[in-house]
């Protein structure tokens, strides 16, 4: 294998602690890598060398969902059965939805003393709306660290969700009568990434017709041309589905997987079971699919770019000579002499000449 | 001036229309930045080269806090006295508040017929939580085209409206009683950016109240040793500020401008024309103290940053040799013989050798 860089005292120390199963040596690994600190790459290098192991199970939809109540209800079945799990909470530290996250955390923080569950909390980074590659990192992890299933909790804002996939085997939408209609779904590119829909909150008014609503978009995007409509074009696509014929079947994806459309309540437990049992549906046919290994293929890919663009960044903006070039092209755009495209340009033929 | 690259004809026709002041003119040029089409950075370039001109003020802050329909007020105001406006709204596509966005949109369009004006709306990548390289550079194009004011406005969710500094001279913060308390504005950082805070919606209740606590605030941070303690640490402000003084006098900056809290209802027009003697108190400030001096070389730094990066991955992952690296990587990641890591690592050497 291609060395990374040498391992320093330090990290050697780290890797075997994290090996040994202890749990402050799998807190040690996230600080390092969240930091960056000196040896995160090749203590990534070796934790990921044997390839991913754990269920990846990512959890999406918009604020208010209850998405943190419903990966709290499946950590605790999954104890109940004595399996271990870790979980990453991908937190916008929002100051407007404070309070609410604060309450589903309260929820989690019931099962969090328990040593078979590891919860990592993560903010957002100002730079960045969705997936950070760090939190991808953080996700491996746990993989390493040896934890069966781990669960990826995050907040979908936007389009921002949609980097899930990057992260997770399995995506779950939550959704509930109050984030919209399954048009909204559909244009927010949800239908592209759901493996399994959830209605939380069932038992709120709404949620039969959203249910219906999600059922009848799916099947129209499986058997129908529009499959090839590019999602985020504002199609009207609510026009579009009252000419089909609208039924309760559910769609089927190319590759042979029928997106289900489930309904939970997280609070009460209600439809949980049935939520988890679905979710082992779908990752025995991602493994007898060959669909697995697809998606491994390409989150393998998403990561080397992820790793090179912020390496190349990295190495930039320390070599002295590039420093130098930004500092005097900063005078020079003040004295009306460059635009920041030709210092741009100057730097960029330095570092790749 | 150092060359970018030879402009080529249809870029050099284009510029030609963009000079003589034809908005289709403008519209074509914002339309091949924000593709990243041949030519755009000679553009961008040629455009830049005589420094910035335009007052840029960016408005920023919560969903719903009605950011649109003032910034729909405010240029409504600038039109009643023949004065030229620019608008670039980012939108985050959001399914989830589709609604409210197009009220406000519609809102925005009874001025759009106006050619004193001109309003451009862009969607937020998916990439990306904070202001796009390319939406910045749309608000180069607009001061570049000749609008004397330009008017920015971003959705905030989490920490994204932090970024607003890197395209705005001025920073207006919209908050809405509904938005939280002052402690959380403080906590998300938005003390930091807010060169003029305002509290709109003021006839709801407690809009009297969150503009005693943003006063109380910003007198406390620049009065007090709290200064100095970083945002987004969790520090329980709130204590601290029961140990001050309370008064309602303006706090000031060190550098002598002190953030004023006005309050506007959007919708009525009250408080509008204040917000705009305000808007050019800061901007006279800004002038006179050197301050705007500052704030566009940070700018400029950015941007060269944000250039060179972009570039950078432009080249790196067109050339042939990478693109085989990375497809061979993929392979030997799969079989288990090397990690993102190691490869990544490769491909840098390959590029930065």
């Amino acid at each position: 294998m291609t060395p990374v860089e040498p391992l320093d005292t330090t990290t050697a120390e780290l890797l075997e602690r994290f090996r040994d199963g202890k749990i402050p040596g799998l807190a040690r690994a996230i600080s390092v890598v969240e930091g960056e600190r000196s040896g995160f790459q090749s203590l990534l290098h070796t934790v990921m060398a044997g390839g991913p192991q754990a269920k990846r199970v990512g959890v999406t939809g918009p604020p208010g969902a209850g998405k943190s109540s419903l990966v709290a209800a499946a950590a605790t079945s999954y104890r109940e059965r004595d399996e271990r799990v870790g979980v990453v909470a991908v937190d916008p530290t929002s100051p407007y939805s404070g309070g609410a996250l604060l309450g589903d955390r309260i929820r989690m923080n019931d099962i969090a003393m328990d040593p078979g569950i590891f919860i990592r909390s993560m903010a957002t980074r100002g730079s960045l709306g969705g997936l950070a590659t760090t939190t991808k990192e953080v996700v491996d992890l746990m993989d390493g660290f040896g934890f069966p299933r781990v669960l990826i909790e995050t907040v979908g804002v936007g389009q921002t969700e949609l980097e899930i996939t990057a992260a997770a085997d399995t995506v779950v939408v939550v959704l509930v009568p109050e984030s919209g209609d399954a048009i909204q779904a559909m244009k927010a590119g949800l239908m592209e990434i759901a493996d399994i829909f959830v209605v939380n909150k069932a038992d709120r008014p709404g949620s039969a017709r959203l249910v219906k609503e999600l059922r009848q978009a799916l099947h129209l995007r499986a058997g129908s041309a529009l499959k090839d409509i590019p999602a985020h074009h504002g199609v009207d696509l609510g026009q579009a589905m009252k000419k089909e014929r609208t039924t309760d079947a559910p769609a089927t994806e190319p590759e042979g997987w029928s997106v289900p459309v489930l309904t939970t309540n997280a609070l009460t437990n209600d439809g949980v079971d049935k939520l988890l049992r679905t979710i082992d549906e779908h990752r025995s046919w991602l493994e007898e699919s060959g669909q697995l290994e697809v998606r491994r293929r390409d989150r393998a890919e998403g990561r080397i770019r992820d790793v090179v663009n912020r390496e190349l960044m990295r190495i930039a903006w320390r070599r002295d000579e590039v420093v130098d070039l930004l500092r005097e092209g900063v005078e020079e755009i003040a004295g009306g002499e460059e635009t920041p495209y030709s210092v741009a340009r100057r730097i960029v033929e330095v570092l790749l000449r």
